[in-house]
């Protein structure tokens, strides 16, 4: 893979388990957007600002998914690793690997894709999608703007 | 108990239990929360609104305790009652007995209090106890003023 | 669409919402699962069981996506309809349309996808793929058994 | 303050807030548990485990409360201080204090308390208390066992 990547390591805590032993996979979803705001903050962009005329910026979904390999169970210690597939002129479609470790070695569990969209909000809450910030655009990707 | 009460009926979703195969304890309070709010949309009175000053009102917890004394699992049918413990200037304080649908007779499972502030809440998200609306005071209380 | 179908009417909670002011999106999956599992029980087919032999049979999910094309909000009354895509030797691939009600009318505000596989779990937690209980196959779908 | 703590420091996350804009209460209780539970792994005490006879030992909360006093709002950085309250025959009572750090000072946003039961349960998923573990009992309390 080529282009910037970023990962965290966490473990699964008892209240994302489920009754049948495991990692509720609703909670994969919300690792992936956690990964995603760490990479944000390591890079010092803001993932909700507002602008001085009371406009509200934020980044919500278009899209996600994810495959699921192997159960993720109560104390495994996980490694999610987010690269970027495409970016748009609005939005950023991030992969996200994740990967258990067994003895001391990697094996992937869960496979997703995000698409984030950036969007002005008005007072309203009507939401607009919006170009994406400069520092967004510097940061994680060269790209020629895609699709959207 | 005199006073009004307020019941609702819901099931264990399999999302709300975890790994030792019951509801996990954190989702009672969230379930309190849901029978305060449908008690509120019963008597329609607002949970949040706006000022045409732009002030938000809300209703923030201060406190919230609950005793568990038998489990709940997937699927099981559970009454939620609240009723009224005390009316204070700026607060609520409720009661919550939950009951679990045993063989058609309700056995009680948990019990709990919360506390729900009134405030107010300026641009910086700064917040101040704000009295009671008079519609919330007349709907769940008679009650002389307690102590907040 | 032909074929089964099976809806919910549910309303936001505010637990589910975060400070963006709409429904988080990792809760449009648990919504998706709280669709299907009412609807196993409609037809009266167990989510979780446990053979004589100790065997636990259970449906984890393979993967899930969702497409989000308008935001939700604390109290929206939504309806959620599932249908079956696809049903193959293990698992079963169901459609899910989100719809809230606007003025009286639905309005599809998201549109998503799960496919849940049937496994046995043996006394180590090692899961195994197993063929569609029979009456699962006769409930859901006429059809000849696809790729998996 | 007499006896052991145990402290671990975490961010709030975009999912743990609601449309207040702060962290949704309920996600208070959560953070107990993973302060207690980080600390039995500190302790290499399991929280969950299953007999020669295939008994499962268990934790389950008989009650936790929380008080509030000032919101955390996404990213807050957040210490969690936990210390044994008491130590009864089957159950250990916590305190935790929340800490947010404001500039570099940490000051006390919320304390809470939990009561942990020490219980087996049997196949059925019946639940009995169990006296704690010697090594709970020496790694905690020095404590003559209180009331239960």
């Amino acid at each position: 893979m080529s282009g910037p990547t970023f990962s965290i390591v966490r473990r699964v805590a008892f209240h994302e388990t489920d009754a049948a032993g495991i990692m509720h996979f609703s909670n994969f979803y919300r690792w992936m957007e956690v990964c995603e705001h760490e990479w944000f903050r390591a890079l010092t962009l803001p993932m909700m600002s507002t602008t001085a005329e009371g406009i509200r910026l934020g980044w919500p979904r278009r899209e996600a998914s994810c495959s699921f390999m192997r159960p993720l169970r109560c104390d495994d210690e996980v490694r999610v690793t987010a690269s970027v597939v495409a970016v748009g002129t609005t939005s950023v479609t991030f992969e996200f690997v994740f990967e258990k470790d067994r003895a001391g070695r990697w094996t992937e569990v869960a496979r997703g894709r995000m698409t984030t969209v950036h969007v002005r909000q008005d007072s309203t809450g009507r939401m607009e999608a919006e170009p994406l910030p400069m520092p967004v655009r510097a940061a994680l990707g060269s790209g020629a703007p895609g699709a959207s």
